[in-house]
């Protein structure tokens, strides 16, 4: 009865399915002749890592120090840490670039800039730019910039790399072309930067944009220099929600089991709960609101029509059907693979994936193991 | 200006409070003439055990096959997993009653008392009662508790250890007369449930009833034996807003630094996100939406009024407040500690607890550092 020979809840990642994934992104940024420097916030495992960067020039982006110090254990050296530092983390910055990590800082205050000049270390540092996401980073035109940079070119332990921005707000958008605007939005806020520094006689190498869906539709990106996607590699419902992949390119599922039926309550309950899915509803804003995620048979990945976890508590998922549940369909002990709404979130919840080949969706497939780092 | 040399995110854990809820309910088992068996589902960590079951029959409950782990290996052996078990795990709870450690599963399906009959392993079985929560368990009434319980009492390999039912549904009351009527229906599910089982012949040594709101507002427990309260040694905001614990009594933050200013929006940006804090959302029904989270002074832990973590992305919280933010009062750098919804779902993102004595708030304060398990 069951598929995979695999304790739950646990993570099932389809490698046909994220190298799909990864060479579609690769190609386009190839065609658009911009560097891809992959996010590895979704999956914080070096074997995706090493995927990722292959046909690309090896540079890496991550959300954490765990992220660098994990990476960094595992021999890639090119990153760029994409949120504002926080100033007690600069000794740690520092250790790292030390160590030859070529490690890049992001900030957006001159405060914190003043902190780095004045930093015993050095530094390589990035300028966040806001161009329109309104999260973190100096509104273009703001005087902000010249003040960062000038206190940052001053400053002889610290080089400034470049300027970076993420058009986060791209998620909200629903069609190809208000990506593409968005993308034009983010492109010129960046390269306006650059434009600015450069003509006060800084070098700017780096001019950084970032978001799957801006990557995916952007018109063109001249004057960038490099680009941050991540959650393309995986996939998820929200991302297939807003047309930045397909239900098919979904890469990662939770594998779970079905422990009880409530047949008053028409809900099958599984071993994945909100530890197991997370409890990310991003899809709720959609169309096509997934609850905490859709069921899919264990062996082709498809999803089961009707369908849904309707809710979580911490060790159990309840799902429920828009039809009668024909429960002798579903004894206890059916596995189900789950589609959640984020995958980054998801992932979190766990220490490893389990590696098929959707290829070869058979019950002695074999699995491989692959670890990801968790925390800060 | 730090008050905290920790690093950002991390997770503080105020040793006093915590000792302080410990005790009440403690003290409210002893009154009541009730064993408490400590749910370690929210903490996950030994040294929260430890003082749980200080004054108690030294008895736990767990929701995950890496808790029995963990907390075997670190000398507790009285242990009930309160979650309906997978069919695929019967090895694994065999191998520890093999290795004495006295596990007791839960079930409510005569399918999988099939299975644990033709088992070659030996089990200890408690039978769930949904008690009006509709998640799992048999409906009061239905043949299939007997059906159930003559498949267990035929199996030379089985054990009957007792009923257990947990009262959910008790997070949807708002006053403490519902809450005790909740409890009534609680206690009165299982000890009929064990009556009926007594009637036929049988032990039935455990009687459990779960939840924090009933465990603290039940009128009486006569013929339940034990109680599984779990959340009540943190507390959160969530319990805060039904009654279950006063917000004073909340012991669990996450200390978090300011990244950035976002003026425009009248926004502090923090360094904790949706992993840090969690994407838990309880309080969005209550009276007192606290969105994401409540910031508190880094030094007294009290709330500051007006400010909210009004929304996350991974690794980013974003602070509103009711007034204009002087931002200057908060530069960059600045220490929060965010009070979250969901004490059991924030903590799963981390793998230890800073743990301060909250009755010498002093930045030289004594800290030490308790490890949690994660994942199944």
């Amino acid at each position: 009865m069951t598929y995979f020979n695999i304790l739950t809840p646990a993570l099932i990642l389809d490698r046909n399915k994220l190298d799909k994934n990864i060479d579609r992104m690769t190609n386009r940024f190839k065609s658009l002749g911009v560097n891809l420097r992959p996010h590895l916030k979704t999956s914080k495992a070096i074997d995706v890592a090493r995927r990722a960067v292959a046909g690309n020039f090896g540079g890496i982006t991550v959300s954490t120090f765990r992220e660098v110090e994990y990476f960094a254990q595992n021999g890639l050296s090119d990153m760029t840490l994409a949120a504002c530092i926080a100033p007690a983390r600069l000794n740690q910055a520092a250790a790292f670039r030390a160590k030859r990590i070529d490690l890049k800082i992001l900030i957006d205050h001159p405060s914190v800039a003043h902190s780095i000049a004045n930093h015993s270390g050095e530094h390589r540092v990035l300028i966040e730019m806001d161009c329109g996401e309104h999260r973190t980073g100096v509104t273009p035109g703001s005087s902000k910039l010249m003040e960062i940079a000038n206190i940052l070119n001053a400053a002889p332990n610290v080089e400034i790399a470049g300027v970076l921005t993420h058009a986060g707000h791209s998620y909200r958008c629903r069609t190809a072309d208000q990506m593409a605007d968005i993308a034009d939005q983010e492109r010129n806020t960046v390269v306006d930067a650059a434009n600015s520094l450069r003509a006060a006689g800084m070098e700017c190498p780096i001019v950084s944009v970032g978001s799957t869906p801006t990557a995916l539709y952007a018109r063109h990106l001249n004057g960038v220099t490099e680009a941050r996607p991540g959650v393309y590699m995986f996939g998820d419902l929200f991302q297939a929600g807003i047309g930045s992949c397909t239900m098919d390119d979904i890469a990662l599922t939770v594998l779970t089991t079905v422990i009880a039926h409530q047949e008053g309550e028409n809900q099958l309950l599984i071993d994945a709960g909100g530890l197991a899915l997370s409890k990310d509803r991003s899809t709720r804003v959609l169309e096509d609101d997934c609850a905490f995620g859709l069921v899919c048979d264990v062996n082709t990945g498809n999803v089961i029509d009707g369908l849904k976890v309707a809710s979580v508590h911490q060790e159990h998922g309840q799902i429920s059907s828009s039809s009668i549940i024909n429960f002798s369909k579903y004894p206890i002990g059916t596995q189900f693979r789950i589609m959640t709404n984020h995958s980054c979130i998801t992932a979190s919840g766990y220490d490893r994936y389990n590696v098929i080949d959707g290829t070869h969706p058979h019950p002695a497939a074999e699995i491989n193991v692959w670890k990801r780092c968790n925390g800060w």
